[in-house]
């Protein structure tokens, strides 16, 4: 009796995962954290009318979702001011993420990203065979010139930027990233992702031609809409490109009261600036509370602050441990010299007021 | 300006999709279906207690749910005997069919299935590279025998087989095809498609051990529990292939009101009972309206009724196109002989009302 044979680019997948979530965590501590300031969450929620949409569409969750995701591609199609062929919708930036690796990369392709960035891109370049290559952050920085240049170099068939950057907070103007639009190599595309982007300073949003095929860009209900586990993630760009996700993608994917969710959010734009000021408003407080402790916090147009610790990587390890141990989920930065911070995500005053006592104690252990 | 260099797979992949949905009809038609019978869908729905933990969750969306899936696992696990090791929980089967697929099948590799089977399960086969093999339905069912055959004829390493069938709603019993387990060649799996088992008689279940390593099966909570809209699915193996999908899987892909409203609807066991009886009250129903009219419904494991249009496919075509111009939204199979029938989901009194008047203007139009 013999078991599945695996492809062998399956069989040389390692089984580790990109994340382990908070449940994992506490599950495995044995309580529920305290605070949960780890996974850039938005704690201020989904607007009000965008739950009450989720809600009403529950009594009728027994019909599929509409697998053209045909209003809510309309809605963002106004939004962006683009058409609904520039737009495909998806189980959040992570499975489009997915999609388009598994578009343009197979064994062997060439793929370009920082070194400390996202791991779930990372994750499916491997999944599906690519050859990733790096670059390191500059001024905790994504440093797009760099990408460029490492992809011209390796012939990459893909280089990811996120802008705003994770897990540093850290950013770079729309027309900046235009500027260099032409320095794309022949045959590349440049994946921006901007699943922050709602939180961050007017003019982040690279202001990138629509029809533009070298250009690939992602947005999220998850961060700014607050709907994190709705999983609706959307893709802009070229119609051709766009149209190639037909060839691949989970048509019956989308849950229908997170399609609904997120055309009511996306409508509420009174909840959004709402967010935008409590998002502002914590990540100035993470900066007064880190302070306090004689700790820099970087600048942030995200909904995380990232805090120097002042030290190494492992020094930082010990606080984020001393954090979780005092039942503040937080995560941190996976690479030198980045992983000399802590990574915390915005919370309301309560959260804060933990974490800030939860910081006093942990680093009054380490006799800081 | 060059465009994405996608794979020579993805080049060659058609935009065809396997369904275009309900809604897409409605647009072009510009005005909805009267009544919803094509999906086979639950329009029972699911447990109140199943809306009222969607409803719940909805409000703490913010939250990524557990990647991990634990609690909903956990209760999969004791419902089925096993172990949490033995279930992986995934965007609806659709998308547990993408990840097995994608583990199995690489370029070249063979697969099996039924003519006219699940087009969903071929999508993905195609969209992976496969090169699938079909065997005809035998007496309108799927027929494992022969599928086996071609199994090790081509030296397969995967074949579906759905039980109970869609679209024709047959089905074989448990202990039948755990009879021909052996017959699974060296290196296959089988893999077992039970999304409609709830709704099929008792001992409908292949009960296969398992750790057996040359079978998967997949459950839903689409149809029996009535949560289509939601996205939930799930596979049962071997504990070793299920860890496998931890390589691929997007972690964070499922809907935290999905899970939660999963774990209620399998506790309520009061629930799946009723529901049960008003499916086989309605595949009467179907089948006494069918014979109204002089035709025969074939009988049904199922929320859905395949009935026998009694010509050719082109004729059955001409009924499914009367009964959408009727307002009434049906499916018929793609292959013949199965395509001389039209498929009518289960429907509550009123739907059946509006299928029966419908069936009456539409047989007279065409002089029956």
């Amino acid at each position: 009796m013999t078991g599945p044979r695996f492809t062998p680019l399956a069989q040389s997948l390692p089984s580790t995962v990109p994340f382990v979530g908070p449940e994992a965590q506490e599950r495995a501590m044995g309580h529920p954290f305290d605070a949960r300031l780890g996974a850039n969450e938005n704690i201020f929620g989904p607007a009000p009318s965008a739950i009450a949409a989720m809600q009403d569409t529950a009594s009728r969750i027994w019909m599929y979702g509409d697998p053209e995701s045909h209003d809510l591609r309309n809605a963002l199609a106004d939004f962006h001011n683009a058409s609904r062929s520039n737009i495909v919708v998806g189980e959040g930036i992570d499975g489009l993420l997915g999609y388009v690796v598994r578009l343009l990369i197979h064994s062997g392709d060439t793929v370009v990203t920082s070194l400390g960035a996202y791991p779930t891109f990372n994750y499916h370049v491997a999944g599906f065979g690519g050859e990733l290559h790096s670059v390191p952050y500059k001024n905790d920085a994504e440093d797009l010139p760099a990408l460029l240049a490492k992809a011209k170099e390796v012939r990459a068939k893909l280089v990811y930027f996120a802008n705003p950057d994770n897990p540093m907070g850290s950013w770079c103007s729309g027309p900046e990233i235009v500027s260099q639009i032409d320095d794309i190599p022949d045959g590349c595309v440049l994946l921006i992702d901007e699943a922050y982007v709602e939180l961050a300073p007017e003019g982040t949003a690279a202001p990138v031609s629509i029809d533009d095929p070298r250009v690939i860009r992602m947005r999220t209900f998850s961060k700014g809409y607050g709907m994190a586990g709705a999983r609706v993630g959307y893709a802009l760009g070229n119609a051709e490109f766009i149209k190639a996700f037909e060839k691949i993608r989970n048509h019956f994917g989308m849950n229908r009261a997170s399609q609904a969710g997120a055309l009511a959010a996306l409508q509420d734009t009174e909840w959004l600036s709402q967010t935008q000021e409590k998002v502002a408003a914590a990540r100035n407080a993470i900066t007064d509370i880190a302070a306090k402790y004689g700790l820099k916090a970087l600048p942030s147009a995200t909904n995380f602050v990232a805090i120097d610790c002042g030290r190494d990587g492992t020094f930082a390890k010990l606080i984020l441990d001393g954090l979780v141990a005092n039942g503040i989920f937080v995560r941190m930065p996976f690479v030198a010299p980045q992983n000399r911070c802590i990574r915390i995500s915005c919370g309301s005053e309560r959260e804060l007021a933990l974490l800030d006592a939860a910081l006093e104690t942990v680093l009054a252990d380490h006799n800081c």
